[in-house]
């Protein structure tokens, strides 16, 4: 008998985040972290999670959003969209009306992000496996035929991925034993949120590396002497042998990233992230040509796989940091990921926010098993709030991710979180203690 | 005494055009011309119009967009918005939750647009002149105050443009004498679109040119034989004199539109319009400098000043084909107009649709008075459908646009259309002869 896709259940969910400050920096001075969280059912019982990250005002929007996505999925045979995972993504980015309304970037690009993890939790939940081993099983054509080549071919030709993807096939048993063994790498943005007070700073920069982490991030991009102090307090404080970089959420101009970063980089930067807006493919690469060695990371707001292809094959970022859902879904991260790989660039998943170390773990595991092979210069951001409203929450040992074992994409919160925290009728809300 | 906004009403209006394939290009099929339409309310009895421009499903995200952009307009005293519409417009794109869903791309910012443009729909009825007018009559130091120059100083400091400004205050008047009684050149695209045949192109082609257009547009980028077929027989119809550019509407890869375009070149092009990702700069590059001396336009799905910048610093497109409604408002326009100037490039901009020839000719007259200062190989595009339903509709004569000369902006649809084509209510879709 066909097992339909039969509708979503969307649900507007908001953490009031923003009463700590903790999530704060130069362009984002009080989030309420947030989801419009997706539920996708069948008429066999079958249930897909996803979810995109907002931060605030406006979840309403991305909610609306994924509603408008629902009609084109609704009435879909599950097995024949499991089938052809490709096609199923292609389906929803190409829809032209939707598409008008991007095109592939903003409110409706990410709702079928949302949409499209969703599906791809409850395919991996079928399968039984953790969705980077359900990935990482798949075989190289499966994977290539998972990815839109439209606007990539002049960097990316789909037998060269297929290729890249077959070279990968070897070591790969022995990669997935070791990430079962040792895990994933993570790095700490826990302690650097632009809104913390020296005191508080210091105070977690050294709890983070007793806890075994050995890169740190600080968020910049307010008063340069105060990121001027802070770097210097942190390094004096952590040594030379931790990694430590800096985030300025795209605060800057092109020439005043070049000169902030000269003035910070005494403090031996490893990279510096989102120094000036996401679209700026030629400003970035100027970045990074100034201010080599210090590497230019990017992603978290990279719109689509067109611009990442533009920062990859240009040389304008060093690390490439992929997002759960700010991009289409599992298919656009895949392409995103053979990208990175063709051209040689490490992969640091942005994640923290609510839920997206959850899901994004996922693809960094698929990308070291099964594509880029190795765990060299790359880790996963880790922030260590609001785990606790997810049933398969991230676990943490010694700076590593361990790698997640039950089946799906651990996408899902808890029933129980949703309820509190539903904007505006989660008992959070009404008892009036946040406003959003 | 005080006057506020006090806020909006916000409808979807949809006009059945897939029914007849007017409109229908390669990477949409079948739209229906929409607007997400938000008329801005002060308790002093004042009116702004302003709208979205959408083609169909998912215009109800838009007006959700503009509902979520309200909240940040409420209260305001319409005066100190007047008085500094360079920080409006600030206050909108620059609010942390809101950009987060971009950022400065898609939905939010094209509710963004259509609320600062019903701003100064108001503004400029206030002032008792067209759009055109009402900027054209402002000071450089008052122009310059308009534009968020954040991301852009690499290519443009404030000091230059206003050099740029000043400079262009000699021969304005004339210009605006010059505008008052020969308008502003016009292209055509109503005859070329890709759902007609043959026959309907050829006999719509030859209306053109006997109705006074030198200039006309097909869209390709379907079947290569038949673009192939209809350039050469638009060019045999119309012969050497009339200027030819085809469109292909985003749906070739890089490599694809330089083959295509080569096959297409011997039809004696002016321009190819679209020809890949609107987000690909580096694309666009290569092609320019393949297909030279074929133009490359781009820019109605362009997203922000920020990509603007980089096509046009990077010579990646001839023509900058701004829009009314993509960008946030008049504000980046006037901002992508600066860019445009700075690096020489003709503004054409794109129009068409529903109510975008009503709102971007004031643009492009404000250019050519206050700041381009020239017409040459210059026109703004002209679709013949729809204007019926506007208050004050575009005049065309002669293939020029007569300059408008009511207050306002020219966005307002009249009162019986928006009821009859108010989505899903509305009498058209009431009867059920449409779907969307």
């Amino acid at each position: 008998m066909t097992e339909r896709i039969t509708g979503f259940d969307v649900t507007d969910v908001r953490f009031p985040t923003s009463l700590d400050l903790s999530g704060s920096d130069a362009m984002n001075p009080d989030p309420d972290y947030s989801a419009a969280y997706v539920v996708v059912h069948t008429d066999g019982g079958q249930e897909g999670h996803g979810f995109a990250f907002t931060i605030g005002r406006g979840t309403e929007v991305e909610v609306a959003g994924i509603r408008a996505v629902e009609r084109l999925v609704v009435g879909l045979d599950i097995d024949e969209v499991f089938g052809d995972l490709g096609g199923f993504s292609q389906h929803l980015v190409g829809d032209s009306p939707l598409r008008w309304l991007g095109p592939e970037k903003g409110v409706i690009h990410m709702a079928i992000g949302a949409v499209v993890n969703a599906v791809w939790d409850m395919y991996a939940k079928r399968e039984g496996k953790p969705l980077w081993k359900a990935l990482a099983d798949m075989s190289p054509q499966q994977l290539v035929d998972l990815v839109d080549f439209r606007y990539l071919t002049d960097a990316l030709e789909p037998a060269e991925a297929l290729d890249m993807l077959q070279r990968a096939r070897e070591g790969a048993a022995g990669r997935e034993q070791q990430l079962m063994a040792d895990g994933f790498p993570a790095y700490s943005t826990s302690a650097g949120w632009l809104g913390y007070s020296d005191d508080k700073v210091a105070r977690l920069c050294k709890e983070a590396v007793e806890a075994g982490f050995d890169h740190l991030k600080l968020k910049v991009g307010g008063n340069i002497e105060d990121d001027i102090r802070r770097c210097e307090l942190v390094r004096a404080l952590v040594g030379d042998d931790i990694r430590l970089s800096i985030d300025a959420n795209q605060k800057w101009g092109v020439d005043e990233a070049i000169e902030s970063v000269a003035r910070l980089a005494h403090a031996n930067l490893w990279w510096v992230e989102e120094p000036t807006s996401p679209d700026d493919v030629l400003g970035h690469g100027q970045i990074a040509r100034a201010i080599a060695p210090i590497k230019v990371a990017a992603g978290e707001h990279v719109a689509n796989r067109v611009m990442f292809k533009q920062l990859l094959a240009s040389g304008a970022i060093d690390i490439c940091q992929i997002d759960a859902t700010r991009v289409a879904g599992v298919n656009e991260n895949v392409a995103i990921l053979l990208l990175a790989a063709k051209f040689g660039v490490p992969v640091c998943p942005h994640a923290g926010g609510v839920g997206l170390c959850e899901v994004v773990q996922h693809l960094a595991m698929f990308d070291f098993v099964a594509l880029s092979g190795s765990t060299e210069n790359r880790w996963i951001e880790y922030v260590d709030h609001l785990h606790e409203h997810f049933v398969d929450p991230v676990r943490i040992d010694n700076g590593r991710y361990i790698a997640p074992q039950r089946p799906g994409s651990s996408a899902r919160m808890r029933p129980d979180s949703i309820d509190a925290y539903r904007y505006p009728d989660g008992r959070v809300w009404q008892l009036g203690h946040a406003s959003s």
